[in-house]
């Protein structure tokens, strides 16, 4: 009998058990019922707009007293260009992991990272890295690479057109970068590159972005790129888009993994052996032995990259510090190392080719937000290397600490001693 | 000239020109230096424990304000079990995206689905999707497979022995069961599958987790079941790992992609093509072109399934309901696709196989976190697959926005409009 | 200056130079042009035929006694139902490596493998690796799992419809089986697995082929299962295809990867210190180390798997042994893992999922294909299992000894020592 | 219960029954067995050499017969350095598929391309694609992109020393180039990239191979960069590898396929309606549909790019025309595309970014070989293009064929007349 067969059969009659056997498989709504309202006032943000908003959605006033309390509401003007239908604000607990010494080439000294998670035992374990990793004297980070993409796409009546459009297009370089940052005050077009395929042309587009994430200012830009070319090349497309799913944004993607989207960091320590023992409970040799187990789970698998947590720790200093958290679906890929060095210390190693960070524009300047970004001594210009160097250094702390958990056997006690009082 | 050299010497000397040329390359901290202090106090949070650590930050008095707000205060003790060296909690602004008419096999009815992001333009877009969906009578969204896994792995002497494990283990499914639920009062072990490589054997266990996402509760399941093999395998291992990374836990992995992690959920709706004119500004050939070549970079960039921007409206979900924000990584993959039905409307699918999701544990009972939950009527016991096929339908608004938006040449101009005032 | 720009440019005008710079991009032919003739008679393989074929060629009478060998046109007929068009044949010359020992379930011995291949080094690599196991007491290896797949799908007209087709279809395991091996003496249906994308149902048929590789027959099979199910099912799909390209069927596929196409073989061995140095001029450490760097290397570049050069020998046993080349390319994946003892020597081991090979059907039977099986004493019926633990055996010497050329720094020597008198 | 486990079991159930269940798990061999003798004579081939090792396989005089063929003993000095250990030819029967008419920038005329294959159906399967392109007025087939490529990869202490050492390497472009072409007439360095992981170092260098596929000449070409990079470079690599696994060598890869290695060839046609109809016995909707349902297929089984089956036509074409069939694996990735134009034809392409092919080294030179390429007018220096090319549009002539099978139905009665004589 076929095993998937049986899956299926049992996981049908749990669907009937949860359900109710005699419900109809989905519901009907009559023709006539009108949907419901719209959504008052789009992007506006004033009393009245949030007033009718919760009025359309019936809820309790408990409800809405947490939703939108005092704080919020006194500032919320201040969210006027970074939501829409606006109706309060979620806390997201956080808690600060550290000391972390990271020794970088912008960012230098001992940083308490600001984490915004729900998942108990998080902080802790980042916290128990980031500690060993400075009494080990502090990781290296350091950005080793950068730049935002878009990928316009271009249609054409058959290949020989698509190849008489590369050959124009690639000598317009000078041309293009100047329709692309006579968008935009920070923005730098640094590279292009062309991907044929049958009668279609995906150029890839990357950008420097100083010290913002820089999504809108390269679709911006971008934009006007293809304005250009449409109204300028000699072959014309028959049709084009702004953006043909070759960037990687918001989510994992080989290419983006290969090369890089936003920064790419590499982070790296040496433990000594004695200190993995005192800090870590485990040895080198231990946490060498799984860290090569789980490489090859991870590749069993079909990972892109190499890792154990890295979504974790983006995630929760996404949101602390204003970051786009959508983004933690490119960014948590990369390469984890662990090796013995001839010394018998541990060598670790994080690489995050896609890192989009910024600490200018999107929510960096959102009140608490900018207050995490403070705690960082990071808010505003000038700062976004420096950041990426951090979150390269976090994630590295992650690591160490879940796989010696997991080397060590300590990883399902921690879970159950912080978080069991929950979840059963 | 190699191209790529080129590349490398202008990065390198954009860094020597961000950084001042003639900084050393690295930091060096006196060997005598303390690295400062621990953090005090652990998973504590009590109002003395928080000073401590706001001590440690030298942070001025108005970014403790903005993290530490009187709400929070007040709340502190709600966040005892979720998170380790509290400091406060950021807030993240929430809109709300409707009306989305939902029929599901759990949810049925119109929903505004909360959503917390820093993101111009994003709400705006998932509602406009959502508001096209109701017009056409809503979609349909069904929970159609479920299972949250961990992977312990043995190690043996050689692949005989491995064998000889994995024959007896394959006749112990009833005790391993017994063990596995003996702790935890929801969680029931659905599957075990088992992968040999060389002398190592990865089980893959797959759990039932009633209505928590349930990632502690499978882990101490998990370590149970480890814990009797060791006890009782006539094969001894010579060392095991409660979690080989095969789970694909925080990450996206082709394995999960290819069965289930958490929730699998389809779905799908038709869009008469006048309201597709009308709503969203396009035609359904148009966004069938747009979705055939977008679909297309996305397997020449190496994405895992083929969609446009899931990771945008879970993140957001997921951090107004309390969810794991750091599943987004592994939620985030998918299939979208679009196509004309024979009477010229649109035909539109995604199916999201990871929806790691719950409506009780994790960040559900926060206080704002679950006013969230309340605004769907999805808080507590017996809602998460209603939650689950919620997040389906809005990942369908979200596709349908965004694929109308870039078909259409809408899609810059969104975001110059709504997000421009932030960013240049 | 763009640099992916710049190497367009420079490819465009080598492109010139190549081609002469005047002529035009692509050549035209006159619209009245008559196509030229069709190839004579089919699959049909007499005199006549081949005859007629060769005057269509227009080659020389030395090239037509090149491949219409006196053997060949002996033999002519024995290639009736193995290939259309027939001309005549290609001699590819077979060396022999080993000898190679190999302990497996079915294969016990010591085997000289024929090799066949055209490129310098490649027999002398394997031979060196199989000796290297052969001194080591030889190697283990195992078939452990077995199963080729077809992947049937189904369209419906929504999701309801689809969910109730595979409520439907779950419950016809046995009639599907009977109508599947109603078509075969050998084939046995499985295993059935069922994926729901939309609106559609892929499901994947799993069968036996004892000693085939069995392509045509799963085909058949399914396609019997597929008029059973059209002509039965109380929800009638719209559309449905025999294999809907989830099958892995010619390709490298995570899918086939992860499970089992064809058979799954791991093959190990440990190899003492002395050994390694004394035969393969490297040591254990050297070897992990190069395999560790290696495993990184692939992972970055994206392969499925991990692994050295399993094509290699694959496709010279497959191409000597008159198994489907074509196979090859997704036979071609695995998990290599080379790493230290305790003791100090070295475990290596190779785990393949995907071997499609068989001692029955296919070009098994050709006359100087049969011979290479008879070298091996595996032509016929009832050797499949123990030619597959053979192939298992030769790709892990091929591992062996590449890893240890490489590790040690003589790989590029002796290419040049072998290859170089042909190639500059 | 666990179906997973319930498959293991019926599995050993099943090699239990095969076997034998008294046998014992693994034979033994007595420890003072001999493992038996070597290989006489490794690369030479001389009748004496040739008889020796024939004395070792035991066989038969029949088996040699086959082997060792009147024609084969005639030129053995021919395949003195393209195999080692030699025996004898295996022959493989070769029939045309054709005509093929390409309008290429190098290929332009009508081909019969031979195909060596012992597989039925396939010549003919080619062969009616082939027929229906030219039909269409033939297809464009065009080279828009080349490079073979190696990737060494050198350790140091640490990532700083690593960033130094890209520093300095990033300038030595003239000088590597110079080293590489010292070793070669007709290799060309024409990019060098670079990838930091860690404190790894991988560069990949790509070369122009002139008419050779031309992998040893870029490994001899790696093996002097490296020499004088160790010499030359001020911060000393602690170790280094020729090749660290990154060139995409006999396997398939994200990187490769998302860049190029070989050639990289796009092939296209238009299909007119009534031209579908009348030798495909399809229509331009059917193929779009399956192709669409198929595309999706290929993705959700986690294939690299999207593809029938290029392996098919490539292996046969590579075995026949003398290529490394074992690049089989790594040239069977890139995408096909159908789609509908507006005038109601079928668009068809194929891109292929890694065909590794030559007309001159490797196994072009040999006597059955090289009148295979003569077929096409393609023997020797200057045709390397031209036959990638053809590659292309075989590979095109396969897709529309299997596609078309696929879509009508045709598929399984196809090899069910041509094969079934053999197989059940």
């Amino acid at each position: 009998m076929a095993t998937a067969f049986e899956r299926v059969t049992r996981f049908i009659q749990r669907l009937r058990d949860l359900r109710g056997g005699d419900e109809p498989w989905l519901p009907t709504f009559p023709p006539d019922e009108d949907v419901s309202r719209r959504v008052a006032g789009g992007s506006r943000i004033d009393p009245g707009a949030v007033e009718r908003r919760w009025g359309l959605l019936g809820a309790s006033e408990a409800t809405r007293g947490q939703v939108l309390d005092p704080m919020t509401v006194e500032q919320m003007p201040a969210y006027e260009h970074n939501i829409e239908n606006f109706v309060g604000a979620v806390r997201v607990p956080v808690g600060i992991a550290g000391p972390l010494r990271v020794r970088g080439l912008f960012a230098r000294g001992d940083y308490y990272v600001p984490l915004a998670t729900t998942e108990a035992a998080m902080v802790a374990s980042y916290t128990r890295g980031a500690q060993a990793l400075s009494d080990a004297g502090g990781c290296t980070s350091v950005v080793v690479n950068e730049g935002v993409t878009r990928s316009p796409v271009f249609g054409f009546k058959d290949v020989v057109e698509a190849g008489q459009f590369v050959t124009w297009v690639a000598g317009q370089m000078p041309t293009l970068r100047a329709e692309a940052e006579a968008t935009t005050r920070h923005g730098k077009l640094s590279d292009v590159s062309v991907t044929l395929e049958g009668n279609h042309v995906y150029l890839l587009l990357e950008f420097f972005t100083g010290d913002a994430a820089g999504q809108n200012m390269v679709t911006i830009a971008t934009a006007a790129v293809c304005r250009h070319i449409e109204a300028n090349s000699p072959i014309k497309p028959k049709y084009w888009f702004v953006e043909g799913n070759m960037s990687g944004d918001k989510k994992a993607s080989s290419q983006s993994f290969q090369s890089v989207r936003g920064k790419k960091v590499i982070a790296e320590a040496s433990l000594p052996a004695d200190l993995v023992q005192r800090r870590l409970r485990s040895t080198p040799k231990q946490m060498v032995e799984y860290y090569r187990i789980s490489a090859t789970g991870g590749v069993l698998s079909g990972n892109i990259g190499i890792q154990g947590h890295y979504a974790n720790g983006l995630a929760a200093v996404y949101i602390a510090c204003g970051q786009d958290a959508a983004c933690v679906a490119e960014s948590a890929v990369g390469i984890t190392r662990f090796q013995e060095n001839p010394d018998g210390s541990l060598y670790v190693a994080v690489t995050l080719p896609n890192l989009i960070v910024g600490t200018v524009g999107g929510g960096t300047g959102l009140p608490s937000q900018r207050a995490c970004l403070d705690i960082l001594h990071m808010a505003g210009a000038g700062h976004a290397n420096a950041f990426a160097e951090v979150c390269g250094a976090l994630v590295l702390a992650g690591e160490v600490s879940i796989i010696a958990a997991l080397a060590s056997g300590q990883f399902a006690q921690a879970h159950q001693k912080l978080a069991r009082a929950k979840e059963t």
